[in-house]
């Protein structure tokens, strides 16, 4: 940030008065800036028991596969958010259900929240943002080949309440890309 | 948002290429500036059986009840959040423990985040942004008073969720203020 999206005039970087953290601040029209984590919503789908992943066509990771995730909107709630993901990286309908995860991507400046949804009938394609969609079953999934650890965490938690027969929730912090 | 953060020339309000939102582009240095919903982290700090609440020494609401919550910064979770905003509000040590609430404001595009937790010793005191603070039976807690809907949910949830012995989560959509 470098200039004052109300005024135009250059931002300098300090403590207001009666603050503890350094905030980008107007010197002319004294707005501050606050700068906060975003929300990445998400959901798993499954339809009879596989999972529906995404090849991105998008960087970072392109060529990567994750379930349908993405930035919040304004004036939607975050399982709307994860259903209009699914439905424009996948062109795929789904019903979410209960929470799975919070990841705290720090370095990001994300939050990730994700659920599990039911894909009622398998119908799906491709987007501007997937090279690929596809249903997986539990020995099918790309491990290897996951975009993000958040997804993979999600993922894994995801298959093992499933074979419990529990749908709980789960917090983690994960780096943002996978270690090399 | 009048000017780009990047350059400083002025933003227009339009649909970019391959988005179906309007968003503030700039017209000089093609910047796309989202904007997106933002965390409020809080919880509910109970001293054997008592609630720590804190009445509003700052707009909105000034004057009116709540328990310590605050806006997510980044570069941390949203449980440290919690637990930041009970020290800097009632002066409170707590540690931060189930997930209570998750309410969505979508006229102020924020998401509320609470938690359960527990304050280990009776210490605590006002601060900058509380006019008092103190500990509340469940008889006692000023209803008629308290600041946020979303504030209101999520003690209620607690209170009964703690009588019938069980920690779970609720999501909820909510208005910004009390109806007048």
């Amino acid at each position: 940030m470098n200039f004052c999206s109300q005024c135009g005039e250059p931002v300098e970087l300090r403590i207001p008065a009666g603050d503890h953290l350094p905030r980008y601040v107007c010197g002319y029209c004294g707005t501050i800036h606050y700068l906060n984590p975003r929300i990445i919503a998400g959901c798993v789908p499954d339809h009879q028991g596989r999972i529906l992943l995404c090849r991105r066509a998008i960087e970072p990771r392109r060529g990567y596969w994750t379930f349908p995730a993405g930035f919040m909107e304004n004036d939607e709630t975050v399982q709307q958010a994860a259903a209009r993901e699914s439905l424009e990286e996948a062109q795929a309908h789904v019903e979410v259900g209960s929470l799975l995860a919070i990841v705290h991507v720090l370095e990001a400046h994300q939050v990730h929240v994700f659920f599990r949804a039911l894909l009622p009938r398998a119908q799906f394609g491709i987007s501007p943002e997937s090279l690929e969609v596809g249903l997986f079953g539990e020995q099918d999934i790309p491990w290897a080949d996951i975009a993000f650890p958040s997804i993979e965490f999600a993922l894994r938690h995801y298959l093992a309440d499933r074979a419990a027969g529990r749908e709980e929730h789960h917090f983690t912090t994960a780096a943002r890309r996978p270690p090399m």
